[in-house]
């Protein structure tokens, strides 16, 4: 992860060009893995910070800070941010890189608020700050065929129930621009340091309007996220017309091909919830809607991160 | 997986070119994954198919079988080979894809022993029933810089302790066969139909003589497996030198690069073993000795595959 340059890259510059966001204060970093993101805020003068990490890395993180000689500014903790003590009762940041794939996997945003709501004071920074959620339509002739379409004959032997599996599992993979045949339209802004808890369950409606004529295979979600506190408005993106990042863009795959013309639209709505049982997991029911010359469909499809 | 077509072409060759080894015959699927095997069987006129398959993918399995309308020749079984009870006494084959990475990698080979030893008539055919190791060592400055080096000096933070781990874990990548600078060693070859359960722990000596003057990274570990019963001997190889599959080589960093000049030799030896507490894990001991014009190395490295 650390290997992510426009991720690791873009908190870097965020905490070092803007030191007046860190400085003197007293930082928590939520979710720290190596605790690259707690080395750097030590390095811009942070007054303390507070680097929680749940998995061995925990153990990794602590042998890190002590080879750089910062264990005065950095205490990891290791365990969940819901079970450990801090030795503070308040912070005035919190930092962390808690974005999964189609931002919102893996659930670790909640951790994020639970501090927020626990320790971080009235007038305290959270880093980053905004996150908004895309989606847009692409043509994928190939990819479909290999992935999915793969299962109805594989080998001579007639796979569908994997096929019919493999269509509710969002694919994470990149996209080329080149694909891209609609508009992008934005689902969702979350506002990290007001947004409660439950935001992160919404359903979003969409029209996507073709910009060539042209096929559809699938919707593609991705999102972009914001430090809205830096001297000026830093961030990154993980859409297909940005730097590679990890995340990838989550692609997901439509029941039928769509033979779209210029001009027309696509409408629908998406709602996105974490999964019941599994809180980590995300359920995506896509609508959508199409009256074109060549093509009509009306069809609602779920999927499941997982 | 299935998408690896040297493995699921070659065990399908070996199947529809040999029906004289399954038609008529009882076969045991050991880790049936889709059934993919199973339905070769049953094409090549197997008189019945036992499919035992413990994750969820075994209800995949019994509806593909419905599906593919050979429910009558193939029984799915889901749960653990050693848990299960067979509905007859005696198989006369069992076909399993039991490769790991660095063919020992999460030893389902102890199942298929276990199969084996429970089931098999005397004179059954276990397929594939060879395997070999080999051992050869590459020029790989890039990568170690990329994968290893990289924690020494990470956005200005010393992570040396990362680096320690990186080393001690084997890596799973390609090797381009250009990279190679020395012969290729035989480590060790396993006969699946009569090796006692306890032969996957080994120490196999080796010389690797340098074949032009280069530095050399890593050693690098790959295997291939043969079915030797067949008309003519089928197999396939995981190599440099051959077609790419999923397994790719297995890559193991040295902990100092080796200058080595045309015709000198690094000697040693590799010790494998499941490990204790995990047998699932492999741990590797390689013990290695170059004394060179210009280098000369003595070094023990551990290694955990995990």
């Amino acid at each position: 992860m650390l290997k992510d340059a426009v991720r690791t890259k873009t908190y870097q510059n965020v905490i070092y060009q803007n030191t007046f966001l860190i400085k003197n204060k007293v930082v928590l970093d939520v979710g720290a893995g190596t605790g690259i993101l707690s080395l750097f805020c030590a390095k811009a003068g942070a007054k303390h910070v507070y680097a929680v990490e749940c998995s061995q890395m925990g153990d990794m993180a602590k042998e890190i800070v002590e080879a750089n000689k910062l264990s005065h500014v950095i205490t990891v903790l290791k365990g969940k941010v819901e079970d450990i003590t801090l030795p503070v009762t308040h912070v005035d940041v919190i930092i962390s890189e808690w974005m999964g794939y189609f931002l919102l996997f893996e659930n670790m945003l909640d951790t994020v608020l639970y501090a927020r709501d626990k320790w971080l004071v009235e007038s305290g920074v959270v880093l980053p700050d905004r996150a908004s959620l895309y989606l847009t339509a692409i043509e994928d002739a190939d990819y479909k065929d290999d992935k999915v379409e793969f299962w109805k004959n594989v080998y001579g032997f007639d796979m569908s129930c994997i096929r019919k599996q493999t269509m509710m599992e969002p694919l994470v993979d990149t996209v080329d621009e080149h694909q891209i045949v609609t508009n992008t339209q934005l689902l969702k802004t979350m506002d990290i340091s007001k947004m409660a808890s439950g935001d992160v369950s919404f359903t979003a409606p969409f029209k996507l309007v073709a910009e060539r004529n042209d096929y559809i295979h699938a919707l593609v979600a991705y999102f972009d996220v914001s430090f809205t506190k830096c001297h000026k408005l830093m961030g990154f993106s993980t859409g297909p017309r940005s730097r590679a990042t990890h995340w990838k863009q989550t692609v997901l795959y439509l029941e039928d091909v769509l033979t779209i013309c210029k001009g027309e639209a696509i409408v629908g709505s998406m709602t996105v919830a974490p999964n019941k049982t599994n809180p980590r997991d995300v359920d995506i029911i896509l609508k959508y809607f199409l009256n074109g010359l060549h093509c009509q469909v009306s069809r609602t499809q779920q999927y499941k991160m997982r």
